[in-house]
C-alpha cells in the first residue's frame, strides 16, 4: 500500500511516472492522485490552499442541477470545472527497474497558485547535469506546464511556469539542438485549431520560442481525435533510421481510447516528421488498462531505451503504473510516411 | 475609398491599428479586413495558400445542415471554423494624427501557413532602435501570436511565433523591466481556466517564459465575461500614481460589448496591479460603434500618451477606426483598488 500525504485523503491512483536512470538503477517520479473517501450523496474537490499550505475539501451535492459528473476525472458545477483528485509527484527507486520502494512523503506537493488542483504527469530530461522535471500544473487559472530541476532528487528548484495556459504533455530533449534547448509541447485551442504536437526552443530552460507546428491528429484511425507527447524523446542511429523517436499518445473515440505511438523526427530540425507509426505500438488490452477510474487508457511520460529494448513505464487507467518491453527494431519497422 | 489587396475581394473593415509616432508624424498600422462579394446563398471564406501565394475563396451554402453563420465574423461549417473576411496590415501616416493617407498596398500580408486566415490586431513597440510589431495570427493550427520587426516601416523581418495558440492580446513594454523585455499576453483556456491577462518576460522578444497571471475578468460589471490587452502600456509618474498604464479591454454580455479600461500595473513587477478603472473609460455610444460588422465593440491596439492626453486609436464595430482624446488625470482618478 502507498502512504497517503494526509489522512484526510486515499490514494486512488499512482501512474503516469517520469522515468531516469540515477545512482545505478531506475527512479520513477510517480503522479499520486489523492482524493477524500467516497460519499453517496456528494461529490468532493480537493483544492490546495495557498494561504494555510492545507488541502481543503468541497463538496457538491451529486443530484444537484447544474451538477455534471459524467467524467469521472471532475466535477462541474455551475460551469466552473473542478477536479475530484489532487495529484503530487513521489518517487520510486528501484535496482532492476521492476521492483520499486516507493518513498513514504511527496517529493513535489502543489505549491503555487497555479498548482491548486495538483501537479500531474512528470517528464524528467537528464541535460547540463541536470534532471529537468517538466509537469502538469493545474489550477482555476487554467492547465499550465512548470518547470522544476534537480540535481540528487532530494532538493528541488522550481522555476514557475513555462508554458501558459492551456498547455500540457511537454517533453524537453536530452540534447540541445542547434545549440538551444527544445521541447515538444501541445498547445490546447478550441474552435479554431486542435490540439497537436508543436516544438520550441530555448536558451535556458526557461524562456520558450520559436513555435512551430510538428504533428496532429490523422483522419481516422487510433489517434483522429487528439494527440501530445509521451515519453521524453530518445536518438535513433540505425543502418535505416536517424533522428529522434517520440513515443506519443493518440485518442480516438467516446469514450476515448488512449493508445501510444511514435514519431521519428529530424536529427536537426524536430519540427519535421519523418515517419510516423501505421497502428498504436501499444493500446488498452490488458484488464488494468480497459477498466479502472479511468478506463481505455495507456499514457507514458517516460522509458528507458537500451540497445534494441525500449522499456516503457506507463499509466494504466488512470490508476496504476506498468511497464512494456518493446522492440526498438519493431518500432521501427512499424514507421510509414508521415 | 481604401484600395482592395487584389480584385477579388473588397475591404469590408479598416480597424484596431497599431499606434506609433514616426517620422515627425503619426504612423498607423492598419489591420484591414477583406472579403468576397456577399452572396445571398453562400457565405464565402477567404483563406492564404501557402503554395499558391494567393487568396483562394471556399464557399458554404448558408441553407445546409451543420453550417452555423450566427457569428458574422466566422462560419461554422460541421465544426470547424472558418473566418468569414481575411486581414492584412496596412501603413497609414499622417502629420496632425487626424488626417492620414492610406498606402496603396499591404505592408505585411499573410505568408506562412500559421496564417492562412490573416493576421489581425498589431500593436507596435519602439525599444532598442527597432519597431517590433506583434500580430494575431489566425489559421487552423489555431490563434497565435506572431513577431515582426522594422527599422523603416518599409521592410520588415518576420520572427514567428512567440505566443503559441489560444493566445493573443498581447502588448510588448516600450522599456525593459528588471534587464528583460516584458510583454502583456492573453491566453485562451477553456474548461479549467479564463481567458486573462499574463505578463511574460524575455531575452531576446522571441523567447518567452516566467509567466503570471495579472488580472481576470470581475465578478460583475463591464470586464466580467472577459478581459485582454488594448494598447501598448506606458509609464506613469504623477504626483499621485507611480505604474505602468495599460489600457484593456473588458467584455460582458450577450451579444458582447466590448469597452476600454485601465490597470494601473507596479513599476518593476507588472504583475502587481496596483489600481483599475472601475468604471469603463470609453464603452461602445456613437452609432459607428453601436452598429456595423460586429456592433458594441471599442478596442484599442494603441494609443499616444503625451503630457495629460491620451490620443486612443480604436476600431469601433470591427469595422472602422477612430479616435478618442482622454485626459490620463481623468484616467487616474477612475482608478480605484484592484
Amino acid at each position: 500500500m502507498i502512504q497517503s500525504s494526509t489522512p484526510d485523503l486515499q490514494v486512488i491512483g499512482v501512474f503516469n511516472p517520469g522515468v531516469i536512470r540515477h545512482d545505478g538503477g531506475v527512479l520513477l517520479l510517480l503522479r499520486v492522485a489523492e482524493a477524500p473517501p467516497a460519499s453517496a450523496d456528494a461529490i468532493a474537490a480537493p483544492v490546495y490552499d495557498v494561504d494555510s499550505g492545507r488541502i481543503e475539501i468541497r463538496e457538491f451535492a451529486r443530484d444537484s442541477d447544474g451538477v455534471d459528473t459524467s467524467d469521472p476525472r471532475i466535477v462541474v458545477v455551475g460551469g466552473r470545472t473542478w477536479l475530484t483528485s489532487i495529484s503530487h509527484l513521489r518517487i520510486a527507486r528501484s535496482k532492476d527497474g521492476i521492483q520499486f520502494e516507493i518513498e513514504p512523503a511527496p517529493a513535489l506537493s502543489p505549491a503555487t497558485p497555479y498548482e491548486t488542483f495538483g501537479i500531474e504527469d512528470p517528464r524528467i530530461t537528464f541535460l547540463d547535469s541536470t534532471y529537468w522535471i517538466n509537469y502538469t500544473a493545474v489550477s482555476p487559472f487554467g492547465i499550465a506546464t512548470a518547470l522544476a530541476s534537480t540535481t540528487d532528487f532530494r532538493t528541488f528548484e522550481r522555476h514557475g511556469i513555462i508554458f501558459p495556459p492551456p498547455n500540457r504533455d511537454v517533453t524537453i530533449f536530452p540534447e540541445k539542438i542547434g545549440g538551444r534547448c527544445a521541447a515538444l509541447h501541445r498547445p490546447m485551442p478550441e474552435g479554431i485549431g486542435q490540439q497537436a504536437i508543436w516544438v520550441a526552443s530555448s536558451p535556458d530552460m526557461v524562456r520558450w520560442g520559436e513555435h512551430r507546428f510538428v504533428a496532429g491528429a490523422r483522419d481516422s484511425g487510433w489517434d483522429s481525435s487528439k494527440i501530445g507527447g509521451g515519453a521524453v524523446p530518445f536518438r535513433v542511429r540505425t543502418a535505416s533510421h536517424d533522428g529522434w523517436l517520440a513515443i506519443y499518445h493518440g485518442v480516438t473515440g467516446s469514450p476515448p481510447a488512449y493508445s501510444l505511438g511514435a514519431l521519428l523526427l529530424d536529427a536537426r530540425d524536430p519540427a519535421r516528421v519523418i515517419a510516423r507509426s501505421r497502428a498504436p505500438i501499444l493500446e488498452p488490452e490488458a484488464e488494468y488498462e480497459r477498466e479502472g477510474f479511468f478506463g481505455g487508457v495507456v499514457f507514458t511520460c517516460g522509458l528507458l531505451a537500451e540497445e534494441d529494448r525500449v522499456r516503457i513505464y506507463y499509466g494504466a487507467a488512470d490508476g496504476v503504473t506498468a511497464v512494456a518491453d518493446l522492440s526498438l527494431d519493431e518500432i521501427l519497422t512499424g514507421l510509414s510516411e508521415p
